[in-house]
């Protein structure tokens, strides 16, 4: 076979997306079994673009369409979250840290998915299983996405093999962890700054709830309170992205990394299914949920098992 | 938690299933982290159960219900294969082999697939991971689990990792890769004396294929020409099965060993739609596909993509 394979992350790529594309595609050229080149799914965040400008990494190739081609999946397996064609492509493998989705492959193919904070940390765990050391531009972005994911390893997604990997890729790429994930954090901009339509779209993920398509919005930032004095702006580009895409619901959470929580703002039907799951009341000004910071583990499974109560 | 974590593989479970949930409850609590016990969903074939005596093995505790237990998933991932209730049970971890099925679990958890020949394989590769030393008894057990589901390294599933795998282990249990495999397909019993039920129902498997309930039995030996000497009793026994589990199509491969292929017979509704998959023509003898060995990578995904296009 001539065509590449292809390695992707989700629609809307953030930056484990991206950064998993890379380190994986490298990998696999390294064990030199196949061409095998990194693809992106969208355009480039602010924080992902800071991350290859530094490192001095080419931007993936922008891959709109699966339709013959062969696809590695990093970083999602749901249908929703896929190139919109992805049941013409090959899915060849799937390196994964979400919910198992609905994505069925007729044959047996490597899929792994483990409850850790990034990808990167899965494909850094194959370099060191495979005892392939990663040059120090590809550690660091690999480290990049681990950091990013994780919130400097302060999410309550952060697991020891997080931990493990993280300082093991510092000491290759030569920074300092808490340095480094500060500069990431710093380059997602300025909340002020940056316009409503960024904010929600940045972190922007389609779920399928039992046959209800719901889009959840995330904003990680240090300090989240500068989002209440906007929420009227947002509000309405939730409105705009909820027509636009024909979903039913849309979810935005504000995650205060400092407070330990998240702003939880909904706009469409079923906000009543969204109440009773996290037992608060909404209103226009959203609502605070303490000690909800992971939209995977503490939103996610919670709306699932909320709406197929409902239906 | 008070309640044991169980380790269980599908329905009627084969070799792979019963020393795989044997191999990876014994790693686990080696590793100390829970009380982990191996399960069974339902009773052992002549096989296993020879595997189980030769190495002083205890049966594994049969488990009818999924309602409430903390389950680990070896050598499965469809709801047809896995207990009914399937649903009411939390799923902490799949290991696997198969095609990606329909089981959707909304949480991030370890889900591990693979395309090797066994489950044990990549049960027998998380002990060299771990540097855990498998006992003999349950490195016995593994190596006859990748023998078993490879017909002793022989069959088309089989990959590099079975292959570096089963040595390594047969040195622990003290036992001669070859002459060990021969007592293995020795003890499946000669098909001139087991009766057509056993033949259909020893390996049979569950497909859900674009809707259609389908099962598929498989024998597997070194001579599978006394089958078509009892074609009209075998065929008889697969339409009462159909009957019995409401399937819309029962499809029995007997896989000859020696001559690499496997005779094929189908009872019930849409056999055109196995005849355009296989480009044959099915009587009452079956027929014969040539270099046909395996049902999970060369039967399931041709009569998954069959089905999805006559749909």
């Amino acid at each position: 076979m001539n065509e590449p394979i292809h390695v992707i992350g989700h629609k809307n790529p953030d930056t484990d997306s991206i950064c998993s594309a890379i380190g994986y595609a490298f990998l696999r050229n390294a064990l030199g079994d196949a061409e095998v080149r990194p693809a992106r799914a969208g355009s480039l965040n602010s924080e992902t673009r800071h991350v290859l400008e530094r490192f001095s990494l080419p931007e993936p190739d922008l891959l709109t369409s699966a339709t013959g081609q062969q696809l590695i999946l990093v970083d999602h397996n749901e249908v929703a979250q896929a190139l919109d064609d992805i049941r013409h492509g090959t899915v060849l493998e799937v390196w994964e840290h979400h919910r198992i989705g609905d994505l069925q492959i007729p044959s047996p193919i490597t899929f792994h998915c483990e409850p850790v904070g990034a990808t990167a940390t899965l494909i850094a765990e194959q370099f060191f299983l495979h005892e392939i050391e990663p040059p120090p531009a590809i550690a660091g972005a690999m480290l990049a996405a681990i950091l990013s994911d994780t919130l400097v390893l302060a999410s309550p997604t952060t697991s020891n093999k997080d931990r493990r990997m993280a300082p093991r890729l510092a000491a290759l790429a030569g920074v300092d962890v808490a340095e480094f994930g500060a500069e990431l954090m710093a380059a997602r901009g300025d909340i002020a700054t940056r316009s409503a339509r960024d904010l929600i779209e940045a972190d922007f993920k389609a779920f399928n709830f039992s046959g209800n398509r719901v889009g959840i919005a995330q904003v990680e930032v240090p300090d989240a309170r500068p989002l209440l004095a906007r929420h009227a702006e947002l509000v309405q580009v939730m409105e705009q992205v909820r027509a636009a895409q024909e979903l039913r619901l849309v979810i935005l959470l504000g995650t205060d990394i400092t407070r330990k929580g998240s702003h939880l703002w909904a706009v469409g039907e079923r906000r009543d299914i969204v109440e009773q799951a996290f037992h608060c009341h909404l209103t226009g000004q959203g609502v605070f949920l303490a000690g909800c910071m992971s939209r995977k583990k503490q939103v996610v499974p919670v709306l699932e098992t909320a709406f197929a109560a409902a239906m």
